[in-house]
């Protein structure tokens, strides 16, 4: 048995420095461990006791009569060490660490929290600043969190973990109340040791537990994340995971716009949609969406029947469902003759949708048969059933009717509870009908179940394939591997050796060159400075468009007085390039951070950057996107319409634009950490059948 | 004293067709009023009893001892119309109708709605549809809910109107549940006499409201809501509405986009704005706000100190007040140091904010001291107070510390409840601090506290200088009042003559007579097919652009092919318009429903297009919008920056776009309901001190 299985399920638990005050949090874990029934064999260690809760306290860890499974730590951080250093030594499989005063009060925490890990050698490490564990599964409770206090927890298909102790408490008593059964819940916190892949791996393989749901403060590995949100995935065990952090600003990035638009919560976003995790966007979604996969119904479609006894909340239901892209059609003849038949009432509305049986409605039989025909009829993929006020006084009418239908249909059915009636929720989720008393979780619960029924993982490039070799000068077009900021024209080189063509153009220092470039290229051109010193040309007066040979020569002379001007130093080369026209301009750039490494995809131009019109993807641990992902980026834009042919515009060559992300997810991935930055911006997209040009680019490499 | 009056707090009730049987909705309306203690007389009326929940029962109207203030009339629709007559005759102020079977199902209920109007002449209807209304503040119940069944409704400021009966019910429940004290609760449901402003107006006289909640289906007089909340506004109640029909797809105009732009739900977005009436955007926004509000203190600036004793909690309430735009600045030093004089332990984090007292702070002086220090620091303008699952042993232990410190500060004190506490939250609200369990709740209750610090009424135009004379054909620039389509030149004709230039011009029929025109107006022009006929001219090749007076001859003889094969018609008229450029392109438009007339707003180009990047207004009675309110939509928009020198762009002339956003106004109030469209799009914004130009109109007047 490994030392996490130990660890979640012991057969006896040592908790040190436990104390006979039940008042203070460390005499909580022994009273809380024998009031929720532990079967395992307690021993209480404190040299101040004899006695804790009616059980022998032990002086010290020599005097236990025998090396415990598990020992719970309630020391404070000086002593929690030297406990840990001798549970270690008796070969102790586990130890929770309550104390606080580690990495998250500094440097003399964080030289404690190395000397913590020293001293637990081998032995597995949960905290510390941990509130504990809870198995509800097997009656294990290994914590002094006050929603202890509380006498039941319902057994449940859920495992929460959660990198915060107090947020733990608070959802293990909301569910309680909710009705909503647990299966386990860790609070991992410091993770100095056993962190959150650690626990999901372990609860994809635990019998009892079916959903998994995660409070993410930060994700320490992001490749141990990875492998096992992906196993959870393939054992059909959706994870949910509400992560805060949302607000902060993006990262600052010294020269591309990418790292801005990045932002540390949206590579969050990235990590979780490509492993299959769905994001809780309100706390409360935290349960609510666990809740309903917990059901074990997969949503197959868009189309909701709502029957309901009051108009209102029939409506308000219906409202929010609209809003979140739900349909709500009316029923089918053969169903709504099915409703008739029923004879609710001459006040039912049963040709519209919510389908009202009115207060006369609310009897077994005609429930039944009403929840009945709605399930069974071929317009509906799920039901949402409304209990209004008047169910206060029957409060098992309706959980009775839809209970014994539920084997007759595998489509979702939900409750929404209109008035204050935690009890008819808590009564419906318990038995299967996972109850909202928000209109807003309706449609998160019934989301989550389509993502549980849709997803798939992504399609990124096999492995074999995509492993690449790390770069030599050779592989790159380039006299060595390069340090610092390229120039643009450098940039742009580096780039068409991955495959993305740049416009044409060409370097020249004198006014004659750049008219005999100009020329060349069209007499319509852009003149450049070309420097890796100057990081926006347009800033310092460098960048001129729409020029002709006749006129380009006395505006290169202008251009070195006026960036001689801005920058103090004259500038030698510039760049004079063909004018792109007729394209839809987009942004390709990378961002990295301790999550790894992403791929942001947005459009160009002044509006969309207004509205941060991009996407991301992280790549995978060695290789780039595959086209597959490439274009659903694409898609994802909100101006996808502009490429795609939109009110009468030439659609543009979409194929050239997912060959261009590939390609630079491809040299990403080649360049590895040495690449410290590299953007496109723009890449002109052309109608289709003629490509993609790289029109401006950076890249920065390490010193 | 007035029928409303008469209606809320009579002093006898007759209940006619109440039934002996309180498990039916009928029984319940008597024995409702005796449970809750109503103090006036009841008057039973059924010929099948004598006697009802103890009191006498009367066999008719007839034989009542006296005229009752009011009747809640149980019976169904048909027998209820007769007892509404005698009613009426006997003199009897008020009805409540609750009988089913009206508008809400089609023709037949149609007309008996309007025999029910006949049927009450001078006495007042509440409903029918309704399920009545409860005065809490004075022990009235008139209503048989079933949210009735709880024994004990907290009293306090906040008056409720709801238009559905159903969410009456479930708003009563959830307020008591949560400690929130209402005043009075009305269902207005079809609103066949007294509707929602009659109530607003009602409740803004009511010494025993001072917050004002509004569940909306649909307003039916647009003008008498404006007036009442306009009265709500300056007695400084606060009116919070949610209003369902949001999911509704937009109107779908025949020839404008702003129809489609404008939809029915942006219209009550653009009236309650006017009005100062907050929108709940979720559901339970419409207890949580009003619960905010009713503390009756109003945060005047985004400053937000969070205090906890559990570090999780406070993060993620951190983290959604961050979303929401509010800053949780770090304290000031001095603050710092009365924290660190607390002497709350050495994991304390005080020079953080979240300041986190920890769990060795939940002592009653240390709580009150931080509190104090937290009121008084001139770092905050408000303060949040997270409660703990450790708070769950001592449920008073916050309540009593906040409570002893609320007179010392004006600024707002919320808590956030972590753990499933409802009796701590209805503590803490019951006592002045508004307690909620979402961490979004707390973004909107401080969210409408501030906006309830910082509303003012728009500044429309005064109504004397914004009545205008009906328009004639002489003050119009066209021969009479016109009738359907305009083309374009007149459009544009009409425009100009409210003040809005247009672009300049010159119809033409023939291809010397466009070269000539061409040369007219700079040699690089726009060629149009003129024509009221044709509502999307580009769709039938009716539009080039860039044209020389070199070949805008032949382009003007396929342009009559192209259109006359697309359309059939041979066009005789053609529109040579200058190229307008280096401007930046919106749109003004208007909409007319049934919540009266509304300018809009829209950024121009094909990519704020597809972010629908819009604003609106509603017209105020008679006039049109003030320059500031023009101004105010300008800077609404989400690319305002491109207005206003994004980016080194030249700013545009704002100022030039606001004459004309007032003038299309004022023509729009001018021109009444015989104007059925009118949109300028696109009106181009060049450079500043350059004005505004008109490309592109439509004008459709009434047949």
């Amino acid at each position: 048995m490994d030392a996490i299985t130990r660890l979640l399920k012991p057969r006896s638990v040592a908790v040190i420095g436990a104390s006979a005050d039940i008042t203070k949090t460390a005499g909580r874990p022994v009273a809380y461990l024998l009031k929720h029934g532990f079967s395992g064999k307690i021993f209480p260690v404190n040299p101040k006791a004899s006695e804790i809760c009616g059980l022998p306290c032990y002086a010290d860890l020599g005097s236990l009569p025998e090396v415990p499974d598990v020992a719970m730590v309630l020391l404070g951080a000086e002593r929690a060490q030297q406990a840990v250093r001798e549970l270690a030594q008796l070969g102790c499989s586990a130890a929770i660490v309550l104390a606080s005063g580690y990495t998250e009060v500094g440097e003399d925490g964080a030289r404690r929290q190395r000397e913590l890990i020293e001293a637990a050698g081998s032995m597995r490490i949960l905290g510390p600043n941990t509130i504990g564990l809870v198995n509800i599964t097997d009656g294990v409770v290994l914590s002094p969190s006050g929603a202890l206090e509380m006498d039941h927890f319902p057994a449940g298909t859920v495992g929460v973990v959660s990198q915060s102790g107090g947020i733990l408490g608070a959802l293990l008593s909301r569910a309680a109340a909710r009705g909503v059964g647990l299966s386990k819940l860790i609070s991992t916190s410091n993770e100095v040791d056993l962190e959150l892949a650690d626990f999901i791996d372990w609860l994809v393989d635990d019998p009892a537990t079916q959903v998994i749901a995660l409070y993410v403060e930060t994700v320490r590995d992001a490749g141990r994340f990875r492998t096992a949100a992906l196993r959870a995935a393939s054992a059909g065990k959706p994870i949910v995971a509400f992560k805060i952090g949302r607000s902060e600003a993006g990262a600052k990035a010294a020269v591309s716009h990418t790292g801005a638009l990045a932002g540390a919560d949206r590579m969050y976003d990235a990590l979780f949609r490509q492993v299959g995790v769905i994001r809780a966007e309100r706390f409360d979604d935290l349960l609510d969406i666990p809740a309903a996969l917990a059901a074990g119904r997969k949503l197959k479609g868009k189309r909701v029947a709502i029957l309901t006894s009051t108009g209102g909340a029939g409506t308000l239901v219906s409202d929010e469902l609209g809003m979140a892209g739900f349909d709500t059609p009316v029923p089918d003849e053969t169903t709504a003759q099915a409703l008739r038949s029923l004879q609710t009432g001459d006040q039912a509305a049963l040709d519209r949708n919510p389908i009202d049986v009115t207060l006369a409605g609310l009897k077994p039989d005609l429930l039944r048969g009403a929840i009945s025909a709605l399930l069974r009829s071929p317009t509906y993929d799920a039901l949402v059933v409304i209990v209004g006020s008047s169910a206060l006084a029957m409060p098992e009418l309706m959980a009775n009717a839809i209970q014994s239908c539920l084997s007759e249909s595998d489509k979702p059915i939900i409750a929404y509870v209109s008035p204050h009636a935690p009890h008819i929720a808590a009564l419906l989720t318990h038995r299967g009908v996972p109850a909202f008393s928000a209109p807003e979780s309706c449609a998160s619960a019934l989301g989550a179940m389509f993502h549980a029924g849709d997803w798939t993982a992504p399609d990124f490039l096999p492995p074999a394939a995509a492993t690449l070799p790390p770069p030599t000068a050779a592989t790159l077009p380039l006299h060595e591997i390069p340090k610092g900021s390229l120039d643009e024209e450098q940039a742009k080189r580096l780039f068409a050796a991955f495959g993305i063509p740049g416009a044409r153009e060409i370097v020249v220092s004198t006014p004659d060159d750049a008219a005999s470039a100009a020329r060349e290229l069209g007499d319509r051109v852009v003149l450049k400075v070309l420097s890796s010193e100057i990081l926006h040309k347009s800033d310092v007066g460098g960048v001129a468009v729409g020029l002709s040979s006749a006129e380009i020569g006395q505006r290169l002379v202008d251009m070195q007085s006026a960036v001689r001007a801005g920058t103090g130093s004259m500038p030698t080369r510039f760049l004079v390039q063909e004018m792109v026209t007729g394209g839809t301009e987009v942004m390709i750039g990378m961002h990295r951070d301790a999550l790894g490494t992403a791929i942001l995809l947005g459009m160009g131009g002044v509006t969309a950057e207004l509205f941060q019109d991009t996407t991301m993807r992280l790549l995978p641990p060695a290789g780039g996107l595959s086209k597959a992902e490439a274009l659903s980026m694409a898609r994802e834009l909100k101006t996808w319409p502009l490429l795609d042919g939109y009110r009468g515009r030439v659609p543009s060559d979409v194929d050239a634009l997912v060959r261009a992300i590939v390609a630079f997810s491809q040299m990403v991935a080649k360049l590895g950490d040495r690449l410290l930055e590299a953007e496109i911006n723009p890449l002109f997209v052309l109608p289709k059948g003629e490509g993609v040009r790289a029109a401006d680019a950076i890249a920065v490499f390490a010193e």
